[in-house]
């Protein structure tokens, strides 16, 4: 595969290990080095010909500035931890529990303009008249409460540590260095400061051929407690509760014609988790903060271009208000897009964003002593070819199916030489890489005909993602689909619940997946009220179509059915207001054709439910509760699935009640390894076929095509074997 | 304990076996011999000088008045099942899936006064142009449906068969044999006939002495399916359903002002099970059927009374309306209350009602072949000896902590000839009770100072129950509590939420106990939005009081807790839309009062628990869920429990964590067993001890006075002993 080399890989160089950085590049075929943090390149590497990414964070590079003009720096709303009246004053300290170093009270703006006060015991908002901010002594002081309810304020925030830079300084215990600070680029100095920021950089580092956006200007949120053992507050990845201050909040009145007021960012203390049904109001808000992060994201694109350099942006930390799947992304004119990846999902996530011309995975392991847990990987202990092998077999199924444009390491590379079976892996995996990308020039690999739509409330805006990691909430039934679906053959395509009220079922669409839990974005919550939802979904499947439900599909406390989709699913769940209702007493269906390949079967249980009728076949159950039934509705097909674990069994089962839902499976015959363990993508116009080892033991496996004939190999662990055929 | 000998004690007689009827009398110590279904007492029987009861049920005594009176039986509203529309109209078949046998429509009364279409995808009424209802063919045909939603038709049923005949008959094979009708007493000429049949029937028995009612007119709800393997379409003991006639409901209108719609009692095709929090419009219906039934009730005992007879009702079947635990009941001047009893709270629920003057209980096994499940009793495989054991067992002990005035059995009594063991273990259950009940009569057994208050929606009403046996409902945590609490040395009182607003909580309250799930009657559903609710129990906490909470105790998906009482909890749970805030890493507190004697901790799970902070103590968990914590409040404590199931371990568990709650741990030195296997009860004005064995295993059990003294038993299997101290 030597042809191929130099090519569609970044390496991290490092200064002081220039030898190590140039044979590095040349074993692991790098046309770029990058620095990291933490990392520095030397003039010798930066002239040896390669191409250069540097990485910058335009809200947290000029900390001079930022010190100098601490009320422009970013916000946000907090809630304040409740406090008990006992009497008929309460007086709250609103920053109590919160981690002093990352927030401070805002004393620049008038507490009355956007603070609330919440009597939590009634969920009722205390007047304005009854309770007063003391900007001296940083209390609130609430009058006329009611004794034994509690009391919270929402008040407004000022973050005083960029908590990327937080996050560093504190787990590598970086003591005096400097605090860094995120400043609002809504404000027109900020802004200009930026600006003239990013040009002096531009004629600074004339070397560089790529800046690495680190992304735009809001990170994630992330609330910090005082505890030390119990850090989080808040985290989500996907939430906008950075982007708030009183110039957005300002903006947004004049822009939209009404006002956001705090307990919309607040929710009673739940704040705006992506895992929760957005509201219309946040959705506005989320398109105004887009629509600003474009505008100005672009002038910054713009003027990189104007040095005759490319821009990436990294798809993590402050990715906020960037969002690669909106209709607004193109505009920046971004040139590329990175995501560093532990998963099959995450690798689709990038390749499919639209509007850039590159895609490039940042792979793990990290060249870091230590992996996300502290476990050793870079250091006596640990095995970073395994951790590697493990990672990349996650990634590379999903790059089967659809491609991205180049990989590559971050990191400390120095940290590598004493693991030269690490070295000798990667040489391994970019090898791989470059042929599988070779194989998509030529055209798509063979899928199943018939989309696959995943409804949820945010639909294609969270394409690929249910908001962070598999391993931050593994109990997410939809990432772990979504985790399956990434290496299996078919189109994939997200859908809101507006999307199906407004332009309706796309015309191909074979199966509809709905899953999640009750009143979660995945599931749905409210949106199962609406008429439309249940008419077109009932319409598509009675007409044929195939229908998948997990956990608690179309799931909402309303009406006769908890499903809402009940009488489409065959089950429903009791949630203890039917326990006095008969349920059917069905059997077990002993052969199916779902359950065909998996003689144990370890899905969660899902309490509660029970079988309308006759009609609906249960194919497994635990403890008299079923969980995977089928049912014909209509000329259609449903299934269901109490819960979704990802594994490489299931992902068989899923795979199969997908085909048994579209009534199509004869299409497991064709193109799918008759080893579960194994799987397999052809590539028509290349004529291979590829197949891949999911596991760490050695595997025969065989594959039928389309016309029947039979090919069969034998697979080495986490190996990949290719076919011309 | 010879002298105490025929007393207290009712025996089943049986015409052909009078020597035996005789013989176990003497033996069993019987005062009165009574008949039973399916059984005749002969002439020698009665007039052998023993008290005579004879059982009645008032409302299919006179089956051909029935028959000439088909417009005067008993109906209810049902709820068709839902048909999906396929076009814009609609046809549905009300009675399609319910059992002919038991219902028809009500074709007397005009549909539109009382039935009701619904549109159950939206959840609208069709308006009463939209449909009309042909007697004719007894169809309902809806116009202007919307194709794909879901329409149910909420119609009046007319009862064709009283439901004990009917189960009796089909279980019993009865075939030919008439099917009896219960007829609907709010008819005048149906009392008419109820009162002039039973003046007949007075006089044609000279020799009975007790008329025992079974009891009076209504019976609890129990629709049949036409499917054999599901029979049950809606069950629940505690359901007024079968009430509800066009009589009662234009009465109603007339007395309180307002109408009650069909789907006041259908409630989605949920129906008005107890379990749920009941509204208020049927509470309000509960109480004008109540009025009902006690004033023509009363006309029925005066009656029974004008002949020398007294009368006591049976608690089961036919007992809606009655409720023994509401304010009206004495007015009936009922004589006695009978309970079938498989449990302890079953006896407490005999035992606590007021306005009468004997209790009695009806023991298990009954003198049957094969026991609810089909299993042998008296009948070859059989072990009725050990059966009389463990259900004596279960009794027992409730009975050590408040007595009643009489036992008894039911059934064929020819069946005990082949078990002469039985008989013996009877003599001594009846020597145990004759004996356990002169100790109540000489004063009250010990009981740890300081009330237990149950918090339910329905309060004192369903004192001591959550609506039929213990094994038809295993999963309810209240049940599995009574339970434990029937003998438990705690005074124990039952409040609802309306008693908490408008009476507050008693003065000597120790410990308040709140168990159930979200939207349960047993938790409380909404009442957890009344702030004065919160209030007051805020206040009794604060000051000193004691709560329990168990599984989802103060549930309710409100403002920023889902436990509402999560500040004193000190836990609260998270649906999944608290999934990014961050929960306090608690450690496990390891040694702790409540399990201290339990090393294995058997609570069932509830999942998304989480701990407040760093004031609580988890004394135990489940894969890193809290199942059993505690938190001191302002000078209170709370403790939560995540489940419940009632057993030996589990009991002595719940007493010390009552002992923990209401800061009397001290009480665990005096009057309690020191085997938690046994337990006692002191009764300081006969200064007796009596010891109890609740396994059938020996056991050995010591027990310290309150001034100190240590006394020790050997017990041998289930049996019992007593000290003089």
């Amino acid at each position: 595969m030597g042809e191929l080399k130099r090519d569609s890989f970044t390496l991290p160089g490092e200064s002081g290990y220039e030898a190590l950085t140039l044979k590095m590049a040349e074993k692991w075929g790098a046309d770029v080095i990058r620095d990291s943090d933490g990392t520095q390149l030397s003039d010798e590497i930066i002239n040896s010909g390669y191409g250069i990414y540097s990485t910058i964070c335009l809200i947290r590079s000029d900390n001079e500035w930022a010190k100098q003009n601490k009320d422009k720096l970013q916000q946000n709303f907090l809630m304040s931890f409740p406090v008990m009246a006992e009497g008929d004053t309460v007086t709250i300290s609103p920053l109590k529990g919160f981690f002093t170093e990352q927030f401070t009270i805002d004393t620049h703006t008038d507490a009355k303009e956007f603070w609330q006060v919440f009597d939590r015991t009634t969920q009722k908002e205390v007047p304005l008249s009854d309770w007063e901010f003391h900007a001296s002594s940083g209390l609130v002081t609430i009058k006329n409460t009611k004794k034994y309810h509690y009391y919270t304020v929402n008040f407004l925030a000022i973050r005083l540590w960029e908590e990327i830079s937080m996050y560093n300084h504190i787990t590598n215990n970086w003591g005096e260095k400097e605090h860094l600070m995120a400043i609002e680029p809504r404000y027109p100095e900020a802004q200009k400061q930026i600006l003239s920021w990013l040009e002096n950089w531009c004629i600074s580092h004339p070397a560089t051929t790529v800046v690495r956006f680190t992304s735009m200007f809001y990170n994630f949120a992330w609330f910090w407690s005082d505890k030390k053992n119990c850090r989080d507050i808040f985290s989500d990845w996907g939430s906008y509760d950075f982007t708030v201050n009183p110039i957005a909040l300002r903006e947004f009145e004049k822009q939209r014609g009404y006002k956001m007021t705090s307990e919309d960012f607040i929710h009673n203390g739940n704040y705006n988790q992506t895992h929760n049904v957005p509201s219309k109001k946040y959705r506005d808000w989320m398109d105004f903060i887009n629509e600003f992060v474009v505008s100005f994201g672009k002038q910054c694109v713009d003027l990189v271009h104007r040095y005759g350099k490319k821009a990436y942006v990294f798809y993590d930390d402050s990715w906020i208000g960037v969002e690669p799947y909106g209709t607004r992304f193109p505009e920046f004119g971004f040139d590329g897009l990175i995501k560093c990846v532990f998963s099959g999902f995450e690798a689709r996530l990038c390749a499919g964003a639209q509007g850039i011309e590159t895609r490039e995975l940042r792979l793990h392991p990290y060249l870091f002593p230590t992996g996300l847990s502290g476990e050793p990987t870079f250091a006596p202990g640990g095995n970073p070819k395994l951790d590697a092998q493990k990672f990349w077999q996650n990634v590379r199924r999903a790059l089967l199916r659809k491609p991205v444009d180049r990989i590559g390491l971050g990191g400390y590379l120095h940290l590598i030489e004493p693991f030269p079976d690490f070295c000798d892996y990667i040489e391994k995996v970019t090898d791989e890489f470059r042929l599988l990308k070779s194989f998509h020039q030529s055209g798509k690999p063979y899928c199943i005909p018939g989309k696959i739509v995943i409804l949820t409330a945010w639909g294609k805006l969270r394409s690929w993602t249910c908001s962070g990691h598999l391993h931050e909430h593994p109990e997410v039934d939809l990432i772990n689909i979504l985790e399956s679906l990434s290496g299996l053959p078919f189109e994939i395509e997200f859908k809101s619940f507006e999307d199906i009220q407004t332009s309706g079922i796309p015309k191909d669409t074979a199966v509809i997946i709905n899953a999640g839990t009750l009143n979660s974005a995945w599931s749905g919550g409210d949106y199962w009220k609406e008429e439309t939802i249940i008419e077109k979904i009932t319409e598509f499947v009675a007409n044929g179509g195939g229908f998948i439900g997990v956990h608690e599909p179309s799931a909402c406390d309303f009406s006769s059915q908890f499903f809402q989709l009940a009488p489409i699913l065959g089950v429903d769940k009791d949630l203890g207001t039917k326990k006095c209702l008969g349920k059917y007493q069905y059997s077990v269906t002993a052969d199916s054709f779902i359950t065909a390949e998996n003689p144990i079967i370890t899905l969660p249980v899902c309490d509660g439910i029970f079988v309308l009728n006759e009609e609906v076949n249960v194919f497994a159950e635990v403890n008299h509760t079923p969980i995977i039934t089928g049912h014909c509705f209509g000329k259609g097909r449903a299934v269901y699935l109490s819960g979704y674990q990802y594994g490489i069994e299931n992902t068989r089962l899923f795979l199969r009640a997908i085909l048994y839902a579209a009534q199509k499976e004869d299409a497991i015959q064709s193109y799918i390894c008759s080893n579960p363990m194994t799987e397999c993508a052809y590539y028509p116009a290349s004529q291979k076929i590829v197949f891949i080892n999911n596991t760490g033991d050695m595997q025969k496996t065989s594959v039928q095509t389309l016309e029947g004939k039979t090919f069969q190999v034998d697979l080495k662990p986490y190996d990949i074997e290719i076919l011309t055929i």
